[in-house]
């Protein structure tokens, strides 16, 4: 069987459930011998997280939704370039905690930027590295706001108003209604149903990924 | 006389005498009577200032271009809506260390970023604030850099081989060709001539402006 890296994204609201989820997928890869980087945006290089610091934060400063975004795509230029190119350069699996949907679903969709802004900067920092699978974990904001809540203080970017959650979850449907790669996964269903789901298209993954290698 | 506040920068590179500059404007205009705010870029708030400093320190990582690029949009899309614009709307003058032209020079010029890339995010997150004189300060870069070096020890930028800050200079020096309110000072003369150059230019903006006015 040939070594080959694939790009692996959890995608979702706050409490939606991706770091429960990415604990369970990482299990998983980990019984098939998968070598394995997992990453988080923002962050994930030491550059990155200081740019995450600033973004999530509470000052006193207003952060504008233009250098919001702006910050946005400059932690994930560092960890694209520094850490998932070379990962998947080497073969290895990367399992990341957020990539670039989260930015069109939160800054198209909740600070309503324009997408010719967002697809500007997109195309010209990204590159050609795309995922290959998305898991996006549907749920409704104030439930993922409850289950966020429950874990401890909100941050920056948690304390918005419903309606820009709501803004953002519409954004990410549509982007994974016309956008192959990208599997919806109920999340407002108990946690092993959840689970269950997971698993199923991630082993469906795995089996059209070695068919195709064969 | 109208209370209208103007926007004046100060470009060039390092050791090209921008600081020394600013302080005989900044005497100039404060005989005059002027209400003058001063900013220096990248910087200039609180969030712009951390921004800054993970963009001139030394670090581990190698910081790409693109983050670079947009580190330096998003400083000054903070320092923009946070200060100037809300300063010139009051009727003071602007006085700036650095602005716009210094991106396209460095990000274009120097680290040769495609200028679709850099027009692109410009066009978004400037608006319509566009500075009223630009002093371009144009100096040898083995010059302005031995002047830096005589001042203390040099940031991530200073430490650019001489051929970025050959490149950085033919931008600066293509632009204040081609843009209106862009004025090319020597700054290889002596000091005290250069100061007359300045204040020269300054006093005909000032003359303009006011006959503009009256
Ligand atoms: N399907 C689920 N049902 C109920 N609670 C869940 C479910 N999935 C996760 N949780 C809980 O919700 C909280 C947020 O989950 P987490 O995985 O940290 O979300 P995220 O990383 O998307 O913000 C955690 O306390 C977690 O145990
Ligand atoms: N025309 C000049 N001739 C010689 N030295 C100068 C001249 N202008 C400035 N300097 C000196 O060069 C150094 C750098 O000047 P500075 O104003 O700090 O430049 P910048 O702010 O553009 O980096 C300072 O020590 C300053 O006193
Ligand atoms: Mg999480
Ligand atoms: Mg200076």
């Amino acid at each position: 069987m040939t070594k080959q890296g694939r790009f692996l994204v959890v995608e979702g609201l706050e409490g939606a459930g991706k770091s429960t989820a990415i604990q369970t997928i990482t299990d998983w890869l980990q019984q098939q011998g998968v070598q394995l980087v997992s990453t988080r945006e923002p962050g994930g290089t030491p550059l990155a997280e200081q740019i995450r610091s600033l973004v999530k934060e509470v000052q006193a400063e207003h952060l504008t939704p233009e250098a919001e975004l702006l910050l946005m795509y400059a932690a994930r230029v560092q960890l694209l370039r520094n850490v998932i190119e070379p990962a998947l350069a080497r073969g290895d699996w990367v399992l990341a905690d957020r990539h670039d949907m989260s930015s069109r679903a939160y800054q198209g969709g909740g600070r309503q930027l324009s997408s010719q802004l967002i697809d500007g900067i997109r195309q010209a920092v990204l590159g050609p590295c795309r995922p290959d699978l998305t898991l996006y974990l549907d749920i409704d904001p104030a439930e993922g706001l409850a289950r966020a809540q429950a874990r401890g203080e909100l941050d920056r970017i948690e304390r918005e108003q419903l309606a820009f959650f709501e803004r953002t979850r519409a954004v990410y449907l549509a982007i994974a209604a016309e956008e192959p790669n990208v599997v919806v996964i109920d999340a407002g269903q108990p946690l092993a149903v959840v689970q269950q789901s997971i698993l199923t298209e991630l082993d469906h993954f795995w089996k059209t990924t070695h068919a195709a290698l064969a």
